[in-house]
């Protein structure tokens, strides 16, 4: 690879970020063009402007920009029509966010006429493989700089000493080593390394940081409604809101009451395991009621189906694979699926959990005529079940006759 | 069919299957045995034998048996292995009890030179199809009888005359109709019908029989350790229990806690949708912890291949193939996937849910070496990471120059 | 089900159907209206006409149609998209047809009014289920008439005698029986039952219809290119064609050099297995050649997937679920991976065999440049196999390093 | 990596290889062991021990075995219980031959104290990826050294000169590159690259080694009866074989006929698509006679699903994940099928094809019986298709009356 000679940077303003910034400036002499997304992660972003100015950084090469509608509506929602969970438990919340900043980099990088982009993922983790297959796949030319795979500063007192050197700021409460690393987007927090290194050792309290503890959430259960079109959350109690907006308020919803907290220990794509713990209150509340709505408007042939095929596509998502053929595939499968799926859940939320007790649809394929204990007036012949059982049976009574046969000829 | 000479039936010794033992004896002149299962359901087995006595079965043809273990060890725990839940959350408690009954009803008719075996599930549900399916694959030439679907008893009204003309003692509490259907075992209760009938309304609390109310539940979070041994349950807080046993236990604490509930709509096999309320305190316990000790013990490729086949495994269960050779190809790659499925899961049980905390094995491929953000004294060269994107990128980047190339030239 | 007022027939003009059709006006006293489609079978249609306004159907009730481009492209060559073969080899011709004929019938009793449709199909084969699950999902309030499961006509004699009875007019030929079933259209032909019953015995040279034997087909090989547009056949030679002039003219290609042929004992879908001559001889060419252009413009990514989705879409069309919504999942998911299908095969036809020698797109994915055993000018860098193999393997090192740990402990 | 002081080399006793055992001994200063396998690529290895030692390599360095019976039995034909072909076509010949050589490698490795084993793949192959993952999954510390992704011998010129300098002698023929490069064992031969790199044009008869061309083949066709037990092949024509002696029989057969030749171009692991030509002439007819077993002795259920675990089960043995324990999860489901795979196929050859023309088991499913257009004595009840249609259509007609409903109201 030649070296670089224009870059837009991954910038959170936060302190790693500055020192890559930098890194880039004085390993590779080239221009460096920053990008800062507003996921949802809850931080200030203005900060991260100056901070960038304070780099050296010309204004015209600092992009800061709000992509929660975005987000939320071309990633998180197609994502959560597949009720996509990642070995049975997680709900991708970062693995989602990373093909959108991806996007938007390489975006600016033609933009800006830039031949690279960089981030600060490590060479352990999974981020530094969805960064790039997102940036390649989208630009098969554009150059990736991945510094932590690259550089010497393996060590907080290496980071420590280079930032000083540079007269990059470091905050007072950066100068220790955090005692855990945070990933945050609007659609969840994850927390993992050092004091969560132990998969044997419960999380300690202070790692969440997003949803109460489920002892300290209201004595009182809450009811909400969430109105569904074609898959996609479309409101809450009744009263229509963005994709941005949703999410946001049933991180509300959740957070208050101590719904979405996981502990999991993951296969990571790079091979080892790790463990995470995530919040994701919103996420959780959505997947609960999307599931909800599915039940009475989806046929069980398209939601076996569904089921089958999830395991892929969420494996595709966290493995870094969003823009792939077969993630697209699998995509049209889904989003084929849900043009009846809409209608209203209603959920009980209640000290950690979340769960569906009612659901209604003029989309409804359940029909209470069909299935009633009572009189049903000759909507089903139970007569039918049994010739239906017959040659349901029929392969499996010549499979036995065959296996009696063969035993009796021993 | 010819008619049956001599039946096994499935006999709770409740109302409607006395109602039935005495319509085959008068419909068909036939002889009839009695088998009556401890399943776990919560019922004096001894009632059944004075019953079936008074309605004149002889004792050589009274069957009663606790099948609990068998049911545990050989139907719920085989099932657990794959972590199986049909449509995303039911745990098919009923589904997997048919086939022991089925097995059973055959081998006590082949025992008693019976031709034929009988059961009181109706024509509209997915019980005929397991009871069914189960017997003729075990013997291809067995008759079964399914009186729901063939006598004119439509009404509760022509069933009590029935009863009453053929002196069927009628309990009190039993002349009026139950505001809904329950079926009960070792590891769930359900509740279905009548009251539960509209899906938008939320089923009436006096419907949950085995879990308390989770704001009724302890105000403090209980924690549990269960151990595992090649993917099965075999201890509780270091304690070694029986299969059964082992699931009593859970399911104290679960229903003490209020885990386990479950609001569903789903798709029977039989073509419609219902709706029931499942109650499953220790399996929802046991999958909980079980995916936990999956997660340090089982590689990535092997868990997303489980996760991918499972569906369609429970689907196979819900749907009556338990005796089937594709249900068992799948059992066969499942159990070889437990081989080291064997360590300590800690949950935390508190107010309806229960969560992995901990989780400990010898068997653990967790490597806190490889994925500390500590100095890893070089188990993993994150160089190395950089040579997997590029491969990884590859044809996604052959894609990208490829749809270039073809944008170009139009 | 109540009588039948006004029935649409699927009528070929042959003997079987013709009595069909006087059974419907006797036994029901209905209205028939006929509904006979050319779909490439290769008869005639104008005797149909004439037979039906012999059995007294009003000209307006006659309806003769050529559907054979809107078999080819909106049936065929979408499941030409899929690759699908049921069970390994069978080509799905007759599965294929009967969602069109489903789809007209219940078109024409709109039109005309009719309240049932008709088939010909008995009740131990898979049409029944084809025709009629196509019939309840375009119309879930039409009523279906199956003769065959309700007749009692069922030996060639009696069938005879209704005929003469009703003046339906018996050709010479036709009083013996058949030695053999066929069933035909533009893709293939099916032969089976009677001299076919035995599966251990070869099927006599006279049972093949449309194909030469390999023996007799020419002594020289013939080249011929098929140019495909996003997954279709849209040229042979260079020639552009429509639908259903190509798959006639790889018929006569594939019907000379006696391409096609599959003798094969297959799963039913109502449970027995039974065994069939198919001759496929265009569609056999097809297949291959759309292999070939897939090779070198699809990805393996969406390849791979395609492939292990193939068998339930095989599956679903062979059991007659054509307009269910997971074949339309599995639709959307395949003509999303067609989008750059667009180039030219060359085949080579001999004796039989059909095999692609060569083949080439603008769209190619094959990057000679990349694989080249020459210098690549640094287009892949062979230093990223080492860090891709080592992350490949990682997970493999650790389940090795835990078995032995795990050894040693025991 | 440390360097490594001890090697087993997988050595053909070829130009290259010799090379490879000539520059580790000069590169790292490490002793060499060779090891040759007779994989029955038809090679003689005497020559190989004659220029071991030529190169001085000790006597009981040298490892030289005849492997072909552990090939066929342990790798070919558990493959072949699984139909398995990659992308479509390809019967992986290549692929099952590695994990046994890397098995040998590193078993030789601890017989002899080394730490290290090496291969002749290059860096842009499979190859190197199915030893190296081989050898790591069977032992996690063994060393692995891919010269071609190390050395600086990237031209024809500089090997040659290499091996002038070092005394290795050259063959004449040797001393011009090949027009192509073959590997062949029991399976297969695989040629590519070189005269073969544009897929566009059909490969020249010189490459194909094994298969006279179909149009020089025998003018009669020939019909041989191959037995099978639990899904191996067992006989030929009566006569009961060794593995190894079956395929090197089906090989005669097929070569002679000229059946199994393949031109394909197909999607490597490592991202590029490339060009092979494989003969697989005994592979081919066990392909098309295992279906043809499995037609009349597997049911419907369980060969459905092996068919759609069959690609998976394929892509994990071509990317090299043979000792994965996701494969040996689908081996077990595989195998678990094979039980009843017992009986014997006819097939016939002819000029390229080899195509099933009887089949008969004493464990057969294929019941005349039931499936006879003839009087069935009341095997199968028609009526009963009518009962298993309707729950069949119920939910089709559910979603057409919801839809109907729904476009009602817009």
């Amino acid at each position: 690879m030649s070296a670089p000679k224009k870059v837009v940077l991954a910038y959170s303003g936060g302190l790693d970020t500055s020192i890559i910034l930098k890194w880039l400036q004085t390993e590779y002499g080239c221009e460096v063009v920053t990008f800062t997304a507003d996921l949802g992660q809850g931080e200030e972003l203005d900060p991260a402007r100056k901070k960038a100015e304070l780099l050296g950084i010309k204004p015209e090469n600092i992009f800061i920009e709000d992509v929660r509608e975005e987000f939320v509506r071309d990633f998180v929602f197609p994502m959560f029509r597949a009720n996509a969970v990642y070995e049975g438990l997680y709900l991708l919340g970062t693995s989602i966010a990373r093909p959108l900043i991806s996007k938007r980099l390489v975006e600016i990088a033609e933009a800006t006429g830039a031949d690279a982009v960089a981030h600060g993922a490590t060479g352990k983790g999974n981020d530094q493989v969805r960064f790039e297959l997102a940036a390649y796949a989208l630009n098969p030319d554009i150059k990736v700089i991945a510094p932590w795979r690259e550089w010497d500063l393996s060590s907080r007192t290496r980071l420590l000493e280079f930032a000083e050197q540079h007269q990059i700021p470091v905050a007072k409460d950066k100068r220790g080593e955090a005692p855990f690393s945070v990933d945050a987007n609007l659609l969840h927090t994850s927390s993992e390394g050092k004091v969560l290194e132990d998969p044997a050792i419960a999380a300690p309290d202070y790692v969440y940081q997003r949803t109460v503890h489920p002892e300290d959430a209201p004595n009182e259960p809450e009811f909400i409604e969430i109105g569904f079109e074609k898959g996609d959350a479309v409101s809450i109690n009744g009263e229509a809101m963005s994709p941005a907006t949703i999410l946001t308020k049933l991180n509300e919803y959740g957070g208050k009451h101590g719904v979405g907290r996981l502990d999991l220990v993951e296969g990571r794509f790079v091979g080892m395991k790790s463990r995470g713990i995530y919040e994701t209150p919103g996420g959780t509340i959505l997947l609960e009621a999307h599931r909800g709505i599915e039940s009475i408007t989806m046929d069980r042939g398209a939601m076996h189906l569904k089921d089958e095929l999830m395991p892929k596509y969420a494996e595709l998502i966290y493995n870094g694979f969003w823009y792939s053929p077969e993630r697209e595939m699998l995509q049209a499968a889904i989003d084929s699926s849900q043009e009846h799926v809409t209608g209203t859940v209603r959920v009980k939320l209640y000290k950690g959990s979340v769960n569906t007790v009612g659901r209604w649809s003029d989309h409804s394929l359940y029909s209470e005529e069909h299935v009633t204990f009572e009189d049903d007036a000759g909507a089903y012949d139970q007569k039918d079940a049994a010739g239906f059982i017959q040659l349901q049976a029929l392969r499996l009574k010549l499979i036995a006759m065959r296996n009696k046969h063969v035993a009796e000829k021993k």
